[in-house]
């Protein structure tokens, strides 16, 4: 593996952005490089951003606040919390953005809000709120959430009509306040929910008088993949939640994004759950130095898997598939070899990857590819399946 | 239509229990008969008992305090409720049962009490519950409904199963507490969910550890139509409601029965519901005299019934669809007729009839057929067709 | 006991409220006078009704459906019991009235609806609504409820400014959003909250934008007491909810009255939390007779009870007590005689009084001793103390 | 200012608690001394710990994890996290501990947990959980707070029993599930509810089947203080809640203690309220680096403040007062000065201390004295008071 170091990645970063000239609509401001990390990364193929170790975190951390670039915020509420919320609203094309530890409070908070006494929510079936949240939606804020599209990362504009129409028809009103769209979706291997889907539900929506929330955990690496801004897709929705664990490096934390209208008061509803920490700086720290570059990275790591993909396939023994609503998510497939066998052998080299799904391999691609090659990559793999 | 009277019908349904001798298991005490009815009813095919005027239901009323019959309850508690409650109870095959004011509130705090801490709930996608109660569970006691077997009077183990194991996988521990099974099911034309699916599915949730409820607003509807005694139907159930609105004439009121455990302080839920009224004995009183006949009053007026349809498919204008999942309601198709008009024509001659749905008249059999027979009925509707 | 018959009841009222002219600010309709009761009714000290039994209930019902007077409801909607609700928005001068099965609920309903998200309530520490609801706004509607006024009818202005004012100090912004007063107060003996008091709290809420809920349950018996309408008291409320099971002798039932805007959609609400029975006109139709006299009656009550008050204190061994801020209720104190027996041989001469209390005997006051004459009260208790 | 640097104050502290020899009633591993900070720390009045800047903070950090010293967690359980909970578990003398990242949230779940359907919770009317906490428990877990003890720290045994004879005379069974009781209480100047009182409380709770919860957000502080181990506060309670924040200087967290079976599916509950963030090591490193050291190091600031306060009362003007019932804060009355200005004075020396209230200057005693010496800081006050 040759000696790329982070120094190098944030570099090769920032040529991208300037070549490609076209990601970032606004001007945004430089992050600190970071340099001397005390320890190259390790190759993953699970992570969506960088999986820094403790080390390296508290490396960043020690620094910005020695160079004076750390200020506090007080119960989550302004200093450098703040600067990274309105950098996360300008991305998203909003006004506002606020803090929240993590996005399964984000997301109840905005549908909580979003509803208002209108308790009806719709869901994608196998979104993460509707599976992976505890039901907080339906235990701690009396809300109905209407799975739709089993088995699937999406569902139609004719499956929300026959939810609205057979909501008219109860008994007792009480209508369809939300719908709430996850994308990419994690239960379903990051596959997106459909931009023009997502067009048009909005659409939809708008005119019935229906809230839209954006379930955004990873709004950033789909909007990189399929070459738009984040804000592209945010402009269809009342309300985006996006990580700052997952794309931004932070070791936790959320934000979510709506109008000044929306956000102004919710840091009182953070608080009543709880969430209103003393101080949440080491998250917003970190995360304010990888946004801006995260697009620019992601292209760049994903050219070098594309060519590590053709490597890959001149070995007839591998298959790269690609999903046709896929993102960052590709399933590699094995001939001749075991592949639980190949997983462990890689795993023996500091290559992370998933376990095998159905026989085959999900590999993630993130910016860690950019501390390797190609060529390395088809070598390490090609050999460990041998 | 010939004058047959209450007093006949009363009479008729006691003849035939002795004959059939199969429904009542137990001795039941035979209600008082209601001698010179003011008013002789008229025919109808919507209601699934005998749908009393307030003259009849008050005369009843009367009639019942003048012969000290009604010993009145103290805020739902005690004297003729106890009464009705002990009767179906014991109709029910349970330990006991207690009075609600409606089955939207019977079949909640059934739910909400089997639940637990373990809030999920199967429920049937087309269920009274899950389309026309307001959402009361999700809003008032934080229950996650999840809906099975859309558009189908039913859902199935595989079903159940998959729900369980999805569950599991979820990040969050939140696991399925009860199952809710409605049969018949108001909104599929009163078809059954199925007898031996009921059996089916109640195994495995009781190995499963997972509660069942069973609203059965029309219980005894299905379980005279199938030749079974209601207790055959509860016996897989932890907790049944039956209305006393529906079968047994009361003008509201319904009953949960249950374990002893599972009722003894349940009237204090009822109360913080709101739903403890000082007194009831005004539904009680009349629903007693009901219960002990409705099955063999259901059979009399099944016969007439089948020899209606006989009758009417002689004219091959008319033709009787039965559902093979059907209870009490079957559609009746007509020829070279608009249903509209024929409707308009019934119902200009006193027999309620319900209005056609997809070109095809509902028509639902209930006691007040014992008040006509076949042939009277017969010649009315050919009569209207013309 | 002279023979003093319900006809002669009724027509009693009638002189009364000729000659008063007062008390009825818009013309009432004059209600069926019930001829022929069953049985004469025996006097009571207990209800604040006339306290029907079963077969008087059950005559007035019959008669009334006998001259095609009830046309039913629908689902607690329409019919015999819009004319009740309407009747009772006059009476409270509000634009519009709605059935609730129990004061219970109307109470929860109200502060659930007024306060929207503003989810503190202050209400009086010995309120119905804090001390015998099963808790039920904070369990289903999560409201906070702020008691104050411990061992006390009332509270003060000053003590609702202290709460406010704290309030306002905490670190998570929850306003209060309604002020909850009962008059007269069930747990202190019926004693008045105080009406100078309701103005002065109702002005300085209305300023502060905070709604104001009243707990009428017995408002009529207060507002005759006093020589009020009752919509003196309720214009300095948002919403008032009175029973039709106390002073109107209904077996159960409520409303709750307030402006069209709050009314309109109540039925869903009360739907959702099963209230929504299919009929209760067999409540509102007896309700419906007693609404406009009951003030009349009250007054003709009074005046007998005051004579006897007099005589009975004519023996030096009786002493009456009355609460400044009372209603209903009076304290009667007895020397030479334990209260305990005095009470069992009342009981046995067919006159109920409550249990003594702190060595006194409650007396309520209710129109049941328009059935008798002072002399007459006067005679039996002296005879009993013997 | 002599040059007294954290590595004293780590020292200082290891000889008090030798010399005590009487807080440390199990083996505690010494934690890690933090050599050369950065910076010396400016004194404070105000907070508990030692409010480390993000420069103090990120460089303890950065060395621990260079000393390879932090195991992270995985989302907020193992790892450091645990090594973190079992050492307050022991400290509190419980069988197991559960990190939450707020007090708001330890206090309600552990309320929600206890209560179960006992959903009455006596509190103190000046707490944290009744004032400041936005109704949470209320609002989202239907819990009915009973506040008592007003303008006061504490309640008696006599209020708790009155509430326990009200509540069983309610129509409606609600009874009271949990006694919460916050000491010290931050509201009332941190003075303790007293230990005697918890005692008898906690006997009389437990014979009554009533759980106790201990909001001992600053117990480590009143514990040093009180000379008494944290256990023997937590002994009497079924639950307790300390911060990380207050006394161990963590920038954000808490933990909650209890038995095995309470605390060992809490995690799901905190994931269900948004409270399972995906690594909060930065958080549990820091705290654990001074759980052990801080009853002594507050032994030996309170030695500083004891002298302090004897130079600075030789001065007329100066005069210091201790409440009866009082912990870390006393009251330093000033004559012939302007208490407001005197602050302003100690501010711009880099003394933090708080706005005066009532015309009394609070003065919070914390390991920040170990910086500096009791002849030094009279001297400045003295000084500012000039």
């Amino acid at each position: 593996m040759r000696e790329l170091k982070r120094r190098d990645f944030i570099k090769l970063g920032s040529v991208l952005a300037a070549s490609a000239g076209m990601v970032n609509a606004f001007p945004l401001t430089s992050p600190t490089p970071m340099s001397k990390p005390s320890q190259s990364k390790s190759i993953d193929f699970v992570y969506d951003g960088l999986h820094l170790s403790p080390k390296e975190y508290t490396e960043i951390l020690f620094k910005l606040a020695d160079e004076g670039k750390i200020k506090p915020d007080y119960y989550s509420n302004g200093g450098i919390v703040e600067e990274l919320e309105d950098k996360l609203a300008k991305w998203l094309g909003k006004e506002s953005a606020v803090f929240f530890p993590t996005g399964t409070l984000a997301n109840q908070v905005a549908l909580r809000q979003l509803a208002g006494t209108n308790k009806r929510v719709i869901v994608q079936a196998e979104s993460h709120i509707y599976n992976d949240s505890g039901d907080c939606c339906q235990t701690l804020s009396g809300l109905n959430l209407i799975p739709l599209g089993a088995d699937s990362p999406t569902f139609t504009l004719d499956d929300v009509k026959e939810v609205i129409h057979k909501t008219e028809s109860g008994r007792v009103k009480s209508p369809v306040g939300v719908i709430s769209i996850e994308s990419p979706v994690r239960r379903e291997m990051d596959r997106s929910f459909g931009f023009d889907r997502i067009k048009e539900i909005s659409a939809y929506a708008c005119n019935a008088g229906i809230k839209l929330h954006m379930d955004g955990a990873r709004l950033f690496a789909e909007a990189a993949h399929t070459n738009r801004r984040p804000s592209q897709y945010a402009e269809h929705f009342d309300t985006v939640y996006t990580s700052l664990y997952k794309c931004f490096n932070a070791v936790s934390g959320a934000v979510l994004a709506g109008t000044k209208e929306f956000t102004k008061d919710l840091f009182h509803v953070r608080r009543m759950f709880g969430g209103g920490m003393p101080n949440v700086w080491p998250f917003a720290a970190v995360a304010l130095q990888y946004v801006d570059n995260f697009i620019d990275e992601y292209h760049s790591a994903w050219k070098i898997a594309e060519g590590f993909f053709i490597l890959l396939e001149q070995n007839l023994d591998f298959k790269i598939e690609q999903y046709e609503d896929g993102t960052h998510i590709v399933n590699l497939v094995v001939k001749n070899t075991d592949p639980k066998k190949l997983v462990d052998k890689l795993r023996s080299r500091d290559i992370t990857v998933m376990n095998p799904r159905d026989g085959k391999i999900p590999i993630k691609i993130n910016p860690s590819l950019n501390f390797t090659s190609a060529e390395e990559l088809a070598g390490i793999f090609t050999d460990a399946a041998l």
